[in-house]
């Protein structure tokens, strides 16, 4: 059966999700837990690619495993098996040709900017600080410029092979938390760097560098040069991603 | 002079507050800090001691030095020199007998506990897993029953030099929280471990295991085996420590 799991993890000690030489992942600890289950190597096809440093409250993986365990379970088996920073918060039964990046989704990711000149040392791995005053009510407008189909090609890292950059966004909201800001962004699907890009083009309107106006004008250059700088990885956490099938 | 510095940090990678042999502390990397800046060994005095794996956003410490730094700026030369995971707030000038064990203040700590079934690894350092439902309704009322000045011998681990056990708390409160429940304190005082067993006594509660009515019996007893168990250490947070002849 194929087996639908959700992960969350830390990702302060890992690459990113992906395999790499010489680096722990989130797909190799997956792979090597399932391997410890089931003394099988199967490989694991994960829904997004977060990168180093990068957070999850919700990434999801497919892999085929024969197992009379049920597929509920598995999330419970997996879960002593890995390192305390990765949990498998659910797992599922899907259908067989279930492949996570070839159908159709909602993702919700998440930026935390720290406000104030100090640290809180709690927040040091899942925060990025500002050290200056930013204006909210700036954000907001400009995040406004975002929401909609668009081509997207600003906002994405040029170290990709995507040839076509429209995407959705539904919604994108600048909210006040207790220690600085929160960017959420919901939307059908997310480039290289994508999400990291346009908090660092919203930090940089809020402390006055970018104009509101300009965003419009940004994004349709389709040219990385003209928006901001790509945030640090550690504020970004993949917050969710819903699969509209199974809904 | 005598300069107050207050200090927050995660507590995870250390021993506690107090120096210890072959275990790093807080109290050490601050003194490290101390000499790297001003070339000379000064102890501080801290005006609480917290336990291994104990977070705070409020720490205080006092140290003797004469130099010409203006004493609200130490702050900001001491952090360069601290682990990324202990931060100097704010430093300032106080009396040069002002000593922080030794005054009146107001100190209030948190004990966040984490409900579901599986962690959220962004959490797993700063929140103690509870896997069973609790009745809030019911630490709430036990809760009231600590407001107020008492004999908390029983909420005291035995380890301890302390022969007065009378403190009084303002306050005890349990909310919600987006994953659990916070328990917040605030008292003149507190015994060694004394917010770690309320705190177990208030989950034993929750899970039915200690019956409201018998917080009073409890008490009573000036005898730690009375109480419900030490809850783990990462749960805990000192949140703020106030000097009263400071306000």
């Amino acid at each position: 059966m194929r087996v639908l799991i959700y992960v969350s993890y830390d990702g302060t000690s890992y690459s990113g999700w992906q395999k790499q030489n010489n680096a722990p992942s989130i797909e190799e600890e997956l792979e090597k837990a399932i391997f410890d289950l089931f003394k099988e190597e199967i490989p694991v096809i994960g829904a997004s690619r977060t990168d180093a440093g990068v957070h999850s409250a919700g990434s999801a993986a497919v892999f085929d495993v024969e197992t009379r365990m049920p597929a509920e379970k598995i999330a419970f088996a997996l879960n002593p098996r890995l390192p305390e920073d990765i949990r498998v918060v659910k797992s599922m039964e899907v259908r067989p040709d279930f492949h996570p990046r070839h159908i159709d989704t909602i993702k919700t990711y998440c930026y935390r900017i720290y406000l104030g000149r100090i640290m809180d040392p709690r927040f040091r791995l899942y925060m990025h600080q500002v050290h200056v005053p930013l204006d909210v009510g700036k954000m907001r407008a400009a995040a406004a410029y975002f929401v909609g189909e668009h081509d997207f090609k600003s906002f994405s890292s040029t170290a990709t092979q995507v040839t076509d950059f429209v995407r959705t966004i539904y919604s994108l909201d600048v909210s006040e938390i207790k220690n600085g800001l929160e960017i959420r962004v919901t939307g059908n699907g997310f480039l290289y760097n994508m999400v990291r890009i346009i908090a660092g083009t919203l930090i940089d309107v809020g402390r006055g560098q970018i104009e509101v106006s300009s965003i419009p004008k940004i994004i349709e250059a389709k040219n990385r040069e003209a928006a901001g700088p790509t945030a640090p990885a550690k504020g970004l956490a993949l917050e969710e991603i819903r699969f509209l099938e199974l809904e």
